[in-house]
């Protein structure tokens, strides 16, 4: 692998927790994955293909880093956070539900079409469905080459080992019953 | 207001969306309102008293805050995440089952007790629970001075508008049924 | 306008050179403007449509914006630089040559199809063309929400006022006709 | 030890100065060692013990860490910086009178009592002192994972090798025979 | 006044506690301050002349800046730190003994001549003093548009209000009298 | 090689892509190859002697640098970008067309005179000619460890592999014939 800051370096180190090469290639910063939509048969109707410095040696210390999202109809990209980037989403083809929750529980929401962008800030809850009749596929921009997700639901409800049913029924105001459902499910 | 880099500059100006002002005193700097035991009569048992740059003018610019968590016996500070920072717990008194849950969706949880220090990696999901029979209380440092909170639970069933039904029921793999019934207790 | 900072501030400032509202919409997180193709009817056969804080103020703080660029079959947009940004791009038709070169003076190279992804390094000098026989049209995100754009050979030859024919004609060696010449074609 | 960014990554590195391992436990983000008071009988009166990267090595990236400080009655942590922290104080225990002094040599001062907080901005040279008759008990919270230390007396008197007498003499206006004495006090 | 984001933003605006303004002009980014020999008939026998954000609007967040100091046979430039920058000094003529003192106390310090460079970590104290028979002057780049400078000894012993005799004392082991000696004439 | 946040660390690391040392002395912080004039009998008559964490091992995670550029008469530092960083001069002896050219194709130029001081924001293209009849010195200061330089007109025509022919002559709007003399004459 290889880093920015190492292109005038020629000493083989590790930064960022990714091993650098003392040499590279153009393939180094190119990728082919996000070429193919991603398969969304499963119950959620939606995939995200990322294109970050796991996929793109070259992208460590760049700061900057990409995903594909396909949905079927009705699917749905659901509420996630990612805890060291902004993204900015460009919608390939197709509609998209799209919304963002700020701090103070303010739902900023709309409907974005073919060609359109939306935004979603630095570490806040957000999520995309499309309600369209067709698949939609869109390509989002993140601001740091090691963006992570943190699926909310199957982050609470699917945790190894997994969160207290106590914890979960409090903060939901559901009973523990509710809590082993939700939990079998998003197992599943 | 005032802000750290005017502490040797004479003109007043606003930043960070702060204004800040010509002059400060030490009580710029202080802030009294953590000396008192919040008020833990609510339903999750629990209650956040904040000390950042909304409470303490003099911390624009200065990159940390402060806040203090009490609990009653079986209270819950629910899981949530703060946008814009890492936290290092300290707990006063009591004992608290703490966890965060990284992108791997791996629980890590441990039980401290009193004068024990737990640490949460920025904008990842995580709680605090005292599973005790006497009060307990927390002392956070955060590395922001604007860190802000997003409660998973009422950010998603209790926004304004509304996170529709839809969403929220394939998220949770729950019926819309159920997504109402936790909006309502979630909004009282 | 909006920041980041400010979904949880009620308070009209200004940062980083932009005007925030106290309120916003999801307008301001909203760009329409990417979705139709840019006219590539110019001497080099190629458009840069920005999708940045300039066009979406909501971006103010976030750290990330986006670009749409369109090329004539043979179409080339041209090196140049962005002093704040790294840049992903992704082919979404078309093919292109890209190509960066490192403080080394090595030229990175290759060429990329529908769907593919390359990377340029912040402040290096990039360019990209299309020496297919079709349009191309790529995406490409920038880590900052005004990564700024200088195109080489117009900073040089097209400044106002102009660069002296002396310092470009010993930077390039060429001579002062030589430069002179450059300079009524790059004005036009 | 374990990083923040290797929550998610599965190699084993190191980031700065710190060794990552590939697996981690909750007591990577633990420490139990503030739980205790520290040992006042100094000459000073008080002693910090730290809660930092060295002793909790899940601190590292993540930008945070705190301190306790013990004072006997009277007892001073003496004029210090910390070159990559501001901090935060919240007073556990007894009264302190605190202060920093600006770039414009203005002191910023004032009495703190159980419970209440005081900040003092990245760098500026501050202190506390008991003046009260009973130990005092603080816990502070500092913006960094590796924030440092600098008292000031020490490092100018007890420095190895010593800062000659001459420099001394001439920054505090005194004769080289007070600064001997200083030092050998300081070293005592 | 104008800032480097401001290069291509046409509205005036305000940015780090400075005016910005919508049109600059070459002045902006000069400065002559710095090429007349600074005063150094003070009790120290040298004097700092700087030249960041104050005296060159085109800085701000440029994150840059110099100074000038110049020093007396037998001047010094009495220990200090700059909160907010690394410092690199390159010796114009004469010769200095430098030094900085880390946070394990250890005092880094060798003797430099015309023409060399020696380095000074951001927030440590450190010092620079012309032990040779001819006027010395020194060059420094540091690595903050507006580094800030607090000179140990006055911070301490000439704040306003005073910092109080028994902190002095106590920290530097002598009695509140010879505090009150320093005081008066580091005062004067 | 050791590096800032080593002095308080006794580990043997790297960072950066560059060694840390577990000891260190003063030599690791000092520069000498700066005293001597760099030699300018090249065909633009200037040459520039870098001062960074190359020479320097102890400016690793320092964030400064520094670089001497000796001009002969007539001698141009030619259209050049550091990418990682700001720059500010000093010009020691002789006299100095400056420039720079920002996003807007604005070129923001003077004529200097000894002791004057210029800057040059991070990324924008840059360049200084001595237009005097005697040789002139400067001294910059970066805000980068590792600011690295990109020469414009060599990074285009005289990279390695070569930038095609068709790429440069669109570019600049000359025909591939000048292209191909401009590359020949460069690489030379």
């Amino acid at each position: 692998m290889i880093s920015y800051l190492l292109l005038s370096i020629p000493t083989a180190v590790k930064m960022n927790g990714f091993a650098c090469l003392p040499s590279f290639t153009a393939s180094d910063f190119f990728f082919g994955g996000l070429a193919k939509p991603g398969l969304t048969n499963n119950s959620l109707g939606s995939v995200v293909t990322p294109a970050n410095v796991m996929q793109i040696p070259g992208l460590n210390t760049l700061g900057v880093s990409m995903a594909r999202i396909d949905f079927a109809p009705g699917g749905l990209n659901p509420p996630h956070t990612h805890p060291r980037a902004s993204e900015i989403l460009f919608l390939l083809s197709g509609q998209l539900d799209v919304g963002f929750i700020t701090t103070a529980n303010v739902l900023v929401t709309m409907t974005i079409c073919e060609g359109q962008i939306f935004t979603f800030p630095k570490g806040l809850v957000h999520f995309q469905q499309n309600n369209g009749n067709v698949p939609a596929v869109a390509i989002s921009g993140l601001n740091s080459q090691n963006p992570g997700v943190q699926v909310i639901a199957k982050s609470l409800f699917a945790a190894t080992p997994p969160v207290s049913d106590n914890v979960l029924a409090r903060a939901f105001q559901i009973d523990t019953q509710e809590v082993d459902e939700i939990k079998s499910k998003l197992a599943a």
